[in-house]
């Protein structure tokens, strides 16, 4: 299967060497340089603008930050649309509201192209791995044709129904309880620290303990090292807890603990840490309250 | 070692009888006859008051409800203490504030008695079979004198200073993760009910991904499944949120998260709710939104 893969960063990059590892004619497609080469070296054959894919790409995934970037990618003056067959399947993975995943459907189908609702969770470590969870929703067309990709990249594919926007609101309801579990991991570990504890000690008992969640026991690693190098960063929270007020909203639906999880967000990214490690939400915990995080003064040992 | 076991529930039976098959000799004491009926079938001697175990008993474990509780069970006009001689140890595992941990064991200390203040996590399961993770501090003697204990019931046991109070804080910043968790947990599910999801398919995808913590996966079964019978209760939590909220504010340090996760299960309990299993505060959210659950006219199939 000729295919294509835009948006090369983390997640993208890493699905696109997972399509070519499973034998898949791969294209990518990214704005970056570094990221082009770096494809280019793991075998693949990379574009920097979408209309650049080679007429008669059966499949594309489509792995951009956001919906307008996806729009962009798909309809826009270069956009990729132009150069699939009819019967072609876009497969698109990023995170966006169900309302924008339908609107993307409904004008993939008014070209004569099927369309799949394919966000995607797992990191980039799975991404590479070809092992990402993929909740899809779509035709069974669009599911048929989409196979070969699915089964590069997925580790495990859910079939969440025919319509498009379910994939995306499973993964808006999916990030609504990963964006809390980072922001109470800090409001615990911050907690422990005022109180006295050993943050180490905190994060070894709550690891092996029945208050353990996957993002506690990822991100609170990062803030016992000290190292906010951003693997997903506070800001993605802010828009990702953005969709998940939107999604809400628009469901009569009141969220009170996302809602108030993406203000401490807000207020991390208010005192500079936008950019930083989601973990490091929990500075917005030290501004509060002075407590000092490991590897500074006060704050003991990293480890 | 000639032990005791103070309150024979769904914990604390547990612990005892996996104290019995670690070769302890066991005494244990509980008000209902059904209690003491269960530890008695499995081996044990039982005794309805705790100033009736037997004089010379070298270390007694209390797994109260709570501190109050467990102050009545050592030293209260039919209390344990008097029975036990100079240099036992008291193992106090009741869920309960740093300051009433502190008070009883200087009360122990005034009596010449040991204390480890050694709250404990896991569930009915884990103490069954001696495998909980025992967050203790207290003196190097008190864990030296409680080592037999330790080992029977405990899978982990920590080590998190020799002032007591400190096991009481790090169970609480365990529990505000345990109750926010399953708040989240239950928002989540009932906005994807709400957003047009199929539950059993929130469920699949979040326990296989990112999102997924040990309350979600463990708690969100019994929403499925339909089943309220209370393994722990709403009230549980209004209790340990409480605990949560008070340490917070007597360390002076803001809990945004704990304290809006309080009101949810307060909320279930203003329902009629608080006596049902703790993943039922879902129900604050459907009387908010009118959701039906699984199981119910409209909710679809439990599993």
């Amino acid at each position: 299967m000729r295919v294509a893969a835009i948006g090369l960063g983390s997640m993208g990059g890493g699905a696109a060497r997972a399509m070519l590892a499973k034998g898949l004619v791969v294209t990518g497609c990214d704005p970056s340089e570094n990221a082009r080469a770096a494809f280019n070296a793991a075998g693949g054959q990379a574009v920097s603008r979408a209309c650049d894919i080679p007429a008669g790409t059966e499949g594309v995934l489509v792995l951009t930050v956001n919906a307008a970037q996806a729009r962009a990618a798909i309809f826009g003056p270069e956009g990729c649309a132009p150069r699939m067959g009819r019967g072609g399947v876009l497969v698109v993975s990023a995170t966006m509201a169900p309302a924008d995943a339908r609107a993307l459907a409904a004008d993939a189908a008014a070209m004569g192209l099927l369309y799949l609702d394919a966000p995607v969770s797992g990191g980039a470590k799975a991404a590479a791995a070809g092992t990402m969870t993929v909740m899809a929703s779509g035709a069974p067309e669009a599911f048929a044709a989409a196979q070969p990709i699915l089964d590069a990249v997925g580790g495990s594919v859910w079939k969440l129904g025919d319509a498009p926007g379910l994939g995306a609101t499973m993964k808006v309801v999916h990030q609504l309880l990963a964006g809390v579990h980072i922001a109470v991991a800090a409001e615990a570990m911050a907690l422990g620290i005022k109180a006295g504890l050993d943050p180490h000690q905190v994060y070894g008992v709550v690891t092996g303990a029945a208050g353990n969640s996957w993002m506690f026991e990822n991100r609170m690693a990062h803030v016992l090292a000290g190292d906010d190098t951003p693997l997903s960063a506070v800001n993605i929270f802010i828009k990702d807890l953005g969709l998940v007020d939107a999604l809400a909203r628009d469901a009569s639906f009141p969220v009170p603990l996302a809602a108030q999880a993406l203000q401490l967000f807000v207020a991390a990214a208010a005192n500079g840490h936008g950019g930083k490690d989601d973990a490091f939400v929990i500075r917005a915990y030290q501004a509060l309250t002075g407590i000092a995080l490991p590897g500074e003064p006060g704050g003991g040992t990293t480890r």
